[in-house]
């Protein structure tokens, strides 16, 4: 059998599950997420085993420390996965919900209600507790699933996907629903991304270059996700000690992640003032900055940021920084640098507030909070799968309602249209 | 200038104006929309001559009549249009609703509000009407919008759009939100198609060769619209003269669009009865029939159906016709060929009827009423700017709404995260 007929054979069988799967009970999905859970945490030993021979073989590669932590695998990690599927299980299932009801003034009924999307295909890297979350997460919101992870992680991805299939289809979930593409073979994601009327849509998880692909490669729909170059735009008059404690959180709590802050804007009016702490302290925490010509003037050693620079998402301790005169040019370099995701302005001035909320187009837009709070668990969706940076059709951080999609239905007594 | 740049010109000019388009206010969009309706009215002389230049270069290049019918404007179409720009302005602006206010136990205010999607690519055919209707919807909803409309209507469209223009901008609407892609060259369509970070939405208008050549090629979110192969099953001790009244409306009303009958399923155990009566009905409506082998039992001087008439979309007087054995086979035939656009049952049990609207996976699903009925205008929406097939983001018939996202505003006191 050649690639795409495999794959065509793989998103098929996930179709026919995907029929059965949206319409079962909500008790049946829950009580199969709580058994997963305990077949995950049962069968660690062998998860962790197959782990361990995907982490030699990555080494031997020569993998980048930073992306063989993200690949290892340990029971503490393993028990927080089947933890995460518990969570899932508790959560309010997103589909059924009725949107909206209507009566036409011809009689006929228009309920509008939520269903599941059908097949999601989910594209990532080398990280394994993204199988058991998506798996979770679709499970939950009666969404078949395709999975195609990351080749250095194939064997773990393996092992956690079967004890997850076992388990959840011997406790009611249909046959099919759960499908793990196992070909390393870099085409067979081509394959699965241009599956017309069978994907219903596809969400890359991972890094620039694979987000890239897929959204130039695929001709299914996709929910594009996770370039952050996230601005704090620090206004005049200010609060310094709460600037200061923002920005050092948004851009060192967790500098490789996307809601992270990569550059700084100043007014004018404020930076003698803010530079004279903000820049020690931004050293002390071994931020390393690309400043303007206006910031260099409080600190010439400073690098000379780039127009590289102000497009860089980093995804390290580097940070741009550059003085603007006013809120509007400010609104101005996130028009024309930010990537939509997270932007923060720091003020003491509502109607400043106001006009940065209402003008940035952004999926979160703060005023005088960390981008960091970016993200579904923190917004209190108990569950993430993503965050689009897209505006179609779920935009910021996306959980089981993004996951659905809905219908109409009608019913009437037998009438035609005039 | 190359072709490339042109287009990517045309693109930026609408994402400035579409910065400023998406926060004006609600008053000055219907004032100008008004403004635009009466323009489209004063101008119609001049409009009916560049029509009339276009339709002579048609019939030179042998344009079918339909075609040339859907390309001719009249006083009466253009007021139409002027009309549509009117309703439009009535009806209730989509941006800027609350759609959820949550305050978070950290203290963090998070609101999610309606805003547009920005740019608005609007890809159509020969049918100089959807220029009017699309520059007028995106207006109303805040977002600019690219038009490339099919080029025999060029002169058509560009007379509409400039009068347009020139009123709306006279009345507020921010330069450059409305730009028509002059171009005949094909390749001006996939350079609008691929403009990521430019181009939010593209939704193609047409037929199916134009949609899967924009579904295929475009790297930009893509709204797929309106291939419809619809079904409607006859279930057994269904009310026959309803099921014939619907039929008949559905098959014959207007064959032509997207949400008309293509494929009847009667069952077996209705065949005797509802045939007798039903096969003549519809050849007096001059509909041909295409019959498996068992409704050829009852007339075996019908054409045989085969594979291609099962997914055929006729768009014209042919029908495929089949009798199957149960609700279930009914449901499979369904999934395996329906385009989730509207598909009906015609019954008299309940349970029938709740299981037919659970299991079938189509924006629309009927009981006891026409197809015919999905329709941005028929559901009551005040406008359509076309009927989504595909779950992402809008389903069925779009309107004000459906071209809008939403973003997250969230407000603070200086939290950083844990």
């Amino acid at each position: 059998m050649d690639l795409r007929e495999e794959i065509l054979q793989q998103a098929k069988k996930a179709m026919v599950g995907a029929r059965e799967l949206g319409i079962i009970s909500t008790e049946v999905k829950n009580q199969a997420l709580v058994a997963m859970a305990t077949a995950l945490e049962s069968s660690a030993e062998e998860i962790i085993e197959a782990n361990k021979k995907d982490l030699e073989a990555a080494k031997t590669k020569g993998m980048k420390e930073s992306m063989q932590d993200r690949l290892l695998l340990t029971e503490k990690r393993i028990s927080d996965m089947a933890e995460g599927l518990r969570q899932v299980a508790e959560l309010k299932d997103p589909v059924g919900d009725i949107l909206s009801k209507n009566k036409l003034t011809n009689g006929l009924e228009v309920t509008k209600i939520s269903v599941p999307m059908g097949v999601v295909g989910i594209i990532y890297e080398a990280r394994p507790n993204v199988t058991a979350d998506a798996i979770g997460l679709c499970v939950k919101s009666g969404n078949a699933v395709v999975l195609k992870g990351g080749s250095e992680a194939l064997l773990s991805n393996k092992a956690i996907a079967e004890v997850l299939t076992k388990a959840a289809e011997a406790n009611g979930i249909p046959k099919g629903s759960i499908q793990l593409i196992e070909s390393t073979d870099r085409q067979a994601v081509k394959e699965l991304i241009t599956l017309n009327g069978i994907v219903d849509v596809v969400i890359p998880r991972g890094g620039a270059g694979l987000i890239q692909m897929v959204v130039q490669t695929a001709t299914v729909p996709v929910i594009e996700t996770g370039i952050g170059v996230c601005h704090v735009y620090v206004d005049a008059g200010a609060d310094c000690k709460m600037a200061a404690n923002i920005i050092i959180n948004a851009k060192v709590q967790r500098p490789s992640v996307c809601n992270a802050l990569e550059t700084l804007l100043v007014n004018k009016d404020m930076a003698d003032e803010f530079f004279a702490v903000m820049l020690k302290e931004l050293k002390d925490n071994k931020v390393e900055i690309f400043a303007d010509e206006k910031t260099r003037g409080y600190d010439n050693t400073l690098a000379v940021a780039t127009e590289e620079d102000w497009q860089a998402e980093y995804g390290d301790l580097r940070l741009a920084v550059k003085v603007v005169d006013s809120l509007e040019e400010a609104l101005e370099h996130i028009a024309k640098y930010g990537t939509k995701h997270s932007e923060c302005i720091i003020t003491n001035d509502h109607e400043h507030a106001a006009r940065f909320q209402l003008c940035v187009d952004a999926a979160a837009v703060y005023v005088n909070a960390s981008t960091r709070f970016t993200d579904g668990f923190e917004f209190g969706f108990g569950a993430e799968i993503g965050i689009s940076t897209q505006k179609l059709h779920a935009r910021g951080p996306m959980a089981l309602p993004e996951l659905t999609t809905y219908k109409y239905l009608i019913t009437g007594n037998g009438q035609t249209r005039k």
